[in-house]
């Protein structure tokens, strides 16, 4: 089964298009966890944050940078591999951004797919099509291709207009849609923040899955977001919200409140694609 | 001082245009010391490369997928730290092609300059100038942004042409140089392969560092290199080659014959420049 089929099934399996983010940063952990040591800490709240929020997702997306400036790497595998383990019918997508060629690419490939067993890995298009074609290789697996990111500076490149008339994340849309995705491999991340442009990437590639994050923190709003990036099934979008749920608590009740958060996001979601909120 | 400024005096002190990729590949390391685990390889194989080019180079890069593939970022850590120990004037640049926005580019900056302590990391710009922000917060460090890369791919993003006139890269070359460089911190990364396209990024970029990767394996020829990409005073280029010099020979003999390659090829770039060889 290819990954655009096996993340269908996920969000209808699920009955969700939320995708919580495992961004675990020191300085807003609950308190009663300090004691312990920055990587036992990791650990513990994004293995609580993970069972709390499994009934309500169908993806979850762990950020490596969080790991990687505090030498947690092994807990990222660990975390990883508990989801797999547990949770197997939920995704596991590896935001890391990667974007490199030949050689180079099919390691930063191995990480993603072998050692963290993602299910897809968020890539930096900029280097072009033979920078994605080792993580293609492996025909089971899917990648994220930045798009229309969702921060301010994103229009710096991704807002320029081409000599036709195209403003160039809207050409890339395109390219991914009509070229990249030839064995159902690709999605596309767009942010939340921008729902006309989030509209226009649907109308290029009516097909491809997105990936959205920003709603929450960064301020994208939920109905907007699936009026206008949902495909014509009510699926092919996934929503992304970190901060807002990983923090909704800093007590001991952290992991009732991720939850309850979750859940909320959620029934948020479906509400505005007509689904019953179960 | 600003990392320009540190850049330029490596050169001149080394009088060296030439880095030295570290791109551990188990699959081409020497066989005689593939009874060791994979970390080990990878330690004792770096770390006579190191020793063994250090006289002959301006700096030193080393890609992080080849240890993130192999679980070996520990390994990493220690050779950064024995290459700012031992070669406090050789310019340590992790190679790494980050792109990401807010608290995600800071937990990336504290992973290149705290963890690895590393003088300057590449980073991909398709994020925009907001992404770039965190790192340009480290006030002597630099970045090496992603301009025109060495791989045939490279054109599909990066060569569209622009409304203006201009393609992409040649934007954001001037667009780098005019203002994302306030602070001397920005350099830019052009494919040794494209000797036309360095020409166009220094006349658009007078003073912009320039990493050109590609010459060796790849195919980049050094003369028209140089000729395209030194400044005025003959500097602002760093030229790497990774595997030609890494593994000049796979036998025990691979420190002596990577230090003869590197001599080598420092030499004939040198001798491009019109610079004495040593």
């Amino acid at each position: 089964m290819n990954f655009s089929s096996r993340l269908e099934r996920a969000l209808t399996q699920q009955n969700s298009l939320l995708c919580v983010g495992l961004d675990p940063d020191l300085a807003q952990m609950p308190t009663h966890l300090r004691h312990h040591d920055e990587c036992t800490q990791i650990e513990f709240f994004c293995r609580d944050i993970i069972d709390a929020c499994a009934p309500y997702v169908c993806a979850f997306k762990p950020q490596i940078a969080y790991f990687a400036s505090v030498h947690a790497e092994s807990v990222l595998e660990k975390l990883c591999h508990y989801i797999k383990q547990h949770y197997p019918y939920i995704a596991l997508i590896l935001d890391a951004k990667r974007g490199d060629i030949g050689s180079t690419a099919t390691h930063y490939a191995r990480e993603a797919f072998e050692r963290y067993h993602a299910d897809a890995v968020t890539l930096n298009p900029y280097m072009g099509l033979d920078s994605i074609a080792p993580f293609l290789q492996y025909a089971d697996k899917g990648v994220f291709l930045l798009c229309r990111t969702s921060n301010p500076g994103s229009t710096d490149i991704q807002g320029l207009r081409l000599e036709n008339g195209r403003l160039l994340y809207e050409h890339l849309a395109h390219t991914i849609a009509q070229v990249w995705n030839a064995n159902h491999q690709c999605g596309v991340v767009v942010g939340a923040t921008f729902p006309e442009e989030l509209a226009r990437v649907r109308a290029l590639a009516p097909n491809l899955p997105i990936l959205a994050p920003g709603v929450g923190a960064q301020g994208g709003d939920i109905a907007s977001t699936v009026a206008a990036a949902c495909d014509s099934k009510g699926l092919g979008l996934i929503i992304n919200s970190s901060r807002a749920i990983l923090y909704a608590s800093s007590g001991t009740d952290f992991a009732r409140a991720a939850s309850r958060a979750a859940q909320t996001t959620r029934d948020a979601i479906n509400i505005c694609r007509k689904m019953p909120a179960n």
